[in-house]
């Protein structure tokens, strides 16, 4: 059985965009599987007081350029800062939590990220989730319909729990056991730990 | 000529201790010349409202662990968690700005670092400090006379302005002329970046 690595992220975070784009590559190689596991950062964020960064506008400029030199370390595409914030109501990520659970995350997430970073259409606005699902081949109005069910809030709010356990304050996290690894840069470090003896 | 790589880092920074004990060995094998550049880094975080992360004991707990893990990847010595926070009258850090102006700060930071994480005393203390200085063969008394001094203050003062001026909001930051490069796992890519043609 191949090692697990559990992908914590959040569709509304900058940081998380590498990560979506590359993960399924870099743990192919390494034959390791990907859990993807969306989750509301925002709620832990506002918990731990860790907000402020949105207003810092020189680490704010730092972290885009961070950004736009990673991509093309990683031939990630990138074409400058798409909006920010996006997914209001959390949308994006209701939906990502019934991808999960059925097995299409990573496929949802990419064309959710794609969407936002290159179509630069702000995520989570109801008609640009629809057309994400229907560019992957889903059935828009009964996942609408099941994204604001109590179901669904129950299980983001089991994920969300489950991440603050294992002590994660900001996406992308990595998590193997109970170890976590935070930020796309230490991907390959948390991949490497997961296939530890 | 060689690259320069300017290395802004700061007395009191947990995450400055991994680039001051191994900048030399990753620009010497580079051929890049690093310019070591202490500054006031308390007084930037202080004016972007950046100290919250003090208080967030999660992501502290998480920094710690991070820092352990990364010292043992890269053979830097780490035997848990020194004291923090740590120079409170920026005295570790006059002295710096002394030993940078005359070419012995690589050697009085890596002493004021080992005697910090694995020593465990307390950078700063006016006794800490005279044991450093002895240690590297200098004259305690006149050295911590003119750390006081207004010619330092000043010196002080214009070294945290031009980092200031780069954008620099965290230490260690590596800077390329105006390309700024923030944290440890960002040195091999700044080193890089400085030697491109």
């Amino acid at each position: 059985m191949k090692p697990i690595l559990d992908f914590f992220f959040f569709y509304g975070s900058i940081h998380s965009y590498l990560s979506v784009m590359r993960i399924d590559s870099v743990a192919d190689a390494a034959g390791v599987d990907i859990r993807w596991r969306p989750f509301n950062l925002r709620e832990i964020l506002v918990e731990q007081s860790n907000t402020g960064f949105t207003k810092n506008q020189i680490r704010l400029n730092y972290n885009w350029r961070d950004i736009e030199r990673r991509a093309k370390r990683m031939t990630v595409p990138f074409v400058g800062r798409p909006s920010y914030p996006v997914d209001p109501e959390l949308l994006a990520l209701r939906v990502g939590v019934i991808a999960a659970s059925e097995n299409w995350c990573a496929e949802y997430s990419r064309a959710t990220f794609q969407s936002w970073f290159i179509d630069r259409k702000i995520s989570g606005l109801v008609q640009n989730v629809e057309e994400v699902l229907r560019k992957i081949g889903k059935s828009t109005q009964e996942i609408l319909a099941r994204a604001v069910s109590p179901e669904v809030t129950d299980l983001l709010k089991r994920e969300t729990d489950a991440a603050r356990k294992l002590g994660v304050f900001g996406a992308p996290t990595f998590a193997s056991g109970s170890e976590i690894f935070w930020g796309d840069d230490r991907l390959e470090e948390a991949v490497e730990f997961a296939r530890r003896p």
